[in-house]
């Protein structure tokens, strides 16, 4: 088992990644400071992993609430429910929330820790590998609007972050590419050695060889530690860096209606257009360009948005993303592979001939 | 004017107390950051003060949303609509909030600011005795819930307070008796002068005199930024004490309906019954509680509970209130007028004792 914190002075917490460490008491009694645990799950992860934890809490008053599996959930409807069930079971300030799923689970999870009785303690046990690699890191917590993805939400840091490689196993392959996508990324905007051990490892990877994933989760793991340590609540840009391909991806969710694309899937998208970009502006070489887009398509990761995706559309919906600030559209693109920047000087009629050379429409 | 800083780090933040000072542009140019304000007010104080603000406002892109007047809409469905309104003028991260009006437009519009896009600014201008005293001052934010008030919200500090006294002058009586409940407050937890003040001018402040208004909303403010100051997220004690009374008076606030009684008829209320427990536990002699119950009744507070309510039902609803931790019921009571401590040392059937005297069934 590896163990290293994310820096966050007195909100400062550590991450866990090894096999099988779900059935490990002793990770979750050293962060459970309350007498009450109350795990949230949905109905794809309980009937594997409940019982699990359900045996590691015995010495706490424990609750436990299934949700539907699925984007669509990520609302404020689901929050009112989580709340009214934490009224009824009497949990008060001391509880300890558990997030048992995916990132839908964990950022709904994490916002329901962040605004019940004004903060409680959470606790982040990620089971696919998108969540183990991206969302459970950080701290950003949240849920969907019809209007927009992630627009209602909070900066909330859990006690701890428990990363069982071996809930890998039971992951559709679909759900394993759209964490690859998210490892990707890593290597994309500020690892170029990483990128290169993922061009030789990625076979590996999709055979779910478990040393290889446990190589892939920490170095993803450690890099986003490190890009949150030194800006926790994207302030200085820094931290907008992990947003690299989502703004496009984010506007692909939109489009397609949640869920019906995962979300690393539209962010591997996202990814190859920011890359177009990047290249149009002499940034990224052709090159560079081409190895992302043979990586994305040899981890099965969709290269086109959606078929009946306008260009018109997708530059209406990437307007409102949370990236625009004082009404100015801001993107990470690349200066080559291993180098993003945020930026706004990007001229407007290049990222209208991506979205027109990509959209079949 | 008056200007003082609650003192909370990264986080400080003035208050402005004076007559006319929202017409004053400077205080909102000071703390507006970006190029867009929102402003939240509701339908009894927006024809009132609207134009002011707006037209201090000018230089920026500026929209209003005009809410119902009552506390039954500080609601979940309540933030859904100012989400929607946000997300429909394309407001982005850097818009500012402005509140306008009491304790439920600042509850609310601070929780739609610690949540829309994960945290956006936000500004407090109060416009009711209570709020200006107490409501607008440290950071807490939230709504109701059907199963509890203030169950849903989170710690989050505006960018500024712009109390201005001439507000008081279009208020009602009643709305004026409930803030000089948490004025009175101030006098019992900390203050023993103050309290004293409070005896020899409270016919002056029922009169809106201006200069004992203004006296008494800046020690107000004081003592709680002090508060504040120490314990900003209720975590050792100190802030719990501005509960004084809070406890029994939520809990006739859930019976009566929400916005049946007001807010600080409740609290005056549960001041004069945690008063009672206090003085049966010997901590506070009988000549405090007479003390305590004349003040209240001089500035034409309610000193019993609803009449159908029933001691068990008062009983339940404490049980469920934010102040439990860990299953055991803590309140704050009085070991004299002037200190206030918490406490869960405390014999079940004395608190009995209380909710059968002050309850008629």
């Amino acid at each position: 088992m590896t163990k290293f914190d994310v820096q966050l002075g007195e909100r400062s917490y550590p991450i866990y990644i090894g096999k099988n460490i779900r059935e490990e008491p002793t990770h979750l009694s050293r962060h459970v400071h309350g007498g009450t645990v109350f795990i949230i799950s949905n109905d794809k992860v309980a009937p594997l992993y409940l019982d699990a934890i359900l045996n590691n809490c015995r010495k706490y008053i424990c609750h436990h609430l299934i949700l539907p599996d699925g984007e669509i959930y990520k609302s404020l409807d689901t929050m009112n429910l989580i709340y009214s069930a934490l009224l009824k079971n009497h949990c008060d300030r001391d509880t300890t929330l558990i997030a048992l799923g995916g990132g839908v689970i964990g950022d709904i999870t994490g916002f329901a820790a962040a605004t019940y009785q004004r903060g409680v303690n959470f606790i982040q046990i990620p089971t696919t590998l998108l969540a183990q690699v991206d969302s459970s890191v950080g701290g950003k917590t949240g849920v969907n609007h019809v209007l927009g993805k992630n627009m209602i939400g909070a900066f909330y840091q859990p006690q701890c972050v428990i990363a069982d490689l071996s809930t890998l196993n039971t992951l559709e392959d679909r759900e394993l590419s759209a964490g690859i996508a998210e490892i990707i990324k890593y290597g994309l905007i500020g690892d170029a050695e990483f990128f290169v051990w993922l061009e030789h490892n990625i076979n590996q990877l999709l055979a779910r060889d478990s040393n290889a994933l446990a190589y892939a989760v920490q170095v993803s793991c450690k890099n986003k530690a490190q890009i949150v340590a030194e800006d926790e609540l994207e302030q200085t840009g820094k931290r907008a860096l992990l947003n690299y391909g989502h703004t496009f991806g984010h506007a692909i969710e939109t489009s397609a209606g949640y869920g019906n694309w995962i979300h690393g899937e539209a962010v591997a998208c996202g990814m190859l257009m920011a890359a177009s970009l990047s290249m149009k502006l002499g940034w990224a070489t052709e090159q560079d360009y081409r190895r992302i887009a043979k990586l994305l398509e040899i981890a099965k990761l969709p290269t086109e948005p959606p078929e009946d995706m306008q260009a018109t559309e997708f530059k209406n919906l990437m307007a409102i993303d949370k990236k625009t600030r004082s009404g100015t559209l801001h993107l990470v693109l690349l200066k080559g592979i291993g180098k993003a920047v945020l930026t706004s000087e990007f001229p407007a009629p290049l990222l209208e001939d991506v979205l027109r050379e990509f959209c079949k429409l």
